[in-house]
């Protein structure tokens, strides 16, 4: 009946997400310390900073800092987010540390393309044009596309399987023309729209349209569902995904003030494990990195399980009984 | 692929969970705001009230002013809850607006019948033999058989299928003994442990066991899985879940202090009407009593929902631009 993966790979996004959110301001060395506390968890990719405009984003002004600061920790990629060519730029700077790709990213929604990329899909299209160009010529693969809003969108309501394969034919007929290898395909419910038949529906089809590529599941927990559509998503195979310790960033739209964010890596951990899916991720471990994130924030964070805990005590009580 | 039920019953049973763990006291008053509340949701029925000692639960020393106290609305069956025959004969002195019915309640768990309900696995089949006979003298059907610790204890770790399905097959034994015509089985992960894979194959084979008994759950979002896990049902056909508004009640294991309780009743119901299984319940009424609720336990309530609203209004200005 279902076709789960043998094992599942997970970005960790917690703290570019938790602390370009936060209002701060975090001192650079807490923000290194949740770096090496998830980096001891078996995590195998972490997305440790964003090189953003400061005026924008003032939670990333340290973004150098954060990245000179940390200790990488051998088998551990250290990821980083760009919007522009200065972010390339700072980005490079740590090509030693840092792991760097590019994205191709697009929007299935229109409506949400102008009011989040402050272009339409054929700027945007435009704009990916030029953002593969400047990768390009400082020697940088892009190996990923980036759908956003792939299941509904606070400006337009829901997005239909057809809308969201569209979009993503545009960006992947792009890659094409620009020679990028594109290595995987993230769809990502960027508002919290998804549900686990609208998952199935659109992983099943994008599946079928593109056989050859990796499918990752970017998920927001803003109504609860996250966990339940990760399940989905596995069931059809999906072995990326992304997360946030903790649920750690929140809902970046200011209609719900201390909504849950990112699914909260540690439920999504469990989950995985459950179902007898390896992640390498010490479930135990990242529950301590989870307080540690909410410690640093100075607030509560979403994840259920951090407050729930794991089985693995329980579990080995029973065993010693 | 799946079986997704026609449509899906709610137990509301946030009142009465919530109000026996709160450390409180909550005017009387409030918990029947509460109950009103919800009975305009659409939800069809509520457990209003614990019948227990008062000096176990000092939260329910007002049960008989709360039953008193609400005005039922036509159509919505109103239920309490009772373990002896005194808890029993307060319930019937409300026979007017209580609907009264009896459970066989057994745990799948030895050590959590020993440490929850006080007695081994033997002693509680002899004392639900009790209990059915008082019932019976009553004039009151026994109609439900509830299994505790379905998937897994705090105390002897997790629970098998084969182990689930003997302590079950003992409460139908006796039942049939007893002559208790029993309409549904009610699963329940007492403590958290459930996980989707897990819900599929007991329910599976409960379902195969006893192909005429309606089936329940009863799930605890301790971990964050609640959602999932009621997925999981809906695949295989369950209609009938147990639920609690914002996610009321916690989890009454001192392990867990503000652990989530019961599944939210908003998630559950914004999880069935996304994957098109009517509930009958307004999803935005039911939000406005979560936040009631919250108000009146006076702090954060689990509930993810709670923070990050519905989609109804989103969808509705989207129609209309």
């Amino acid at each position: 009946m279902s076709d789960l993966p043998k094992s599942v790979d997970i970005t960790e996004e917690g703290p570019r997400e938790g602390f370009q959110i936060e209002p701060g301001p975090i001192p650079t060395e807490r923000k290194v310390a949740l770096i090496h506390a998830l980096s001891e968890t078996g995590l195998r990719r972490i997305q440790v900073a964003s090189f953003v405009n400061p005026k924008m984003v003032p939670g990333w002004a340290d973004a150098e800092d954060v990245v000179a600061g940390f200790t990488p920790r051998p088998g551990v990629e250290y990821i980083a987010l760009w919007f522009n060519p200065a972010g390339l730029r700072r980005t490079l700077a740590f090509r030693d540390r840092l792991t760097v790709k590019g994205s191709i990213t697009v929007s299935a929604s229109e409506a949400f393309s102008q009011r989040n990329l402050n272009r339409d899909h054929a700027g945007q299209l435009e704009a990916m044009r030029k953002h593969v160009a400047v990768h390009q010529a400082e020697g940088v693969p892009v190996t990923r596309i980036s759908l956003m809003a792939s299941f509904g969108c606070n400006f337009s309501g829901d997005v239909t399987v057809p809308q969201a394969l569209s979009a993503l034919a545009d960006a992947m007929a792009l890659a094409d023309e620009t020679g990028c290898a594109i290595e995987k395909i993230s769809i990502a419910d960027s508002m919290g729209w998804a549900n686990a038949a609208h998952v199935e529906r659109l992983v099943g089809a994008v599946r079928e349209r593109y056989p050859a590529q990796r499918i990752g599941l970017h998920l927001h927990d803003t109504r609860g569902m996250a966990v339940a559509c990760a399940y989905a998503g596995l069931r059809l195979g999906v072995r990326e995904f992304d997360a946030a310790v903790g649920g750690l960033g929140g809902c970046p739209f200011a209609a719900h003030p201390g909504a849950p964010g990112n699914i909260a890596t540690e439920e999504l951990v469990f989950l995985c494990e459950e179902l007898g899916v390896p992640t390498g991720v010490d479930v135990e471990a990242l529950l301590a990195a989870s307080a540690l994130a909410e410690e640093i924030v100075g607030h509560r964070l979403p994840s259920a399980m951090l407050r729930g805990g794991g089985l693995g005590s329980y579990r080995a009580k029973a065993r010693a009984a």
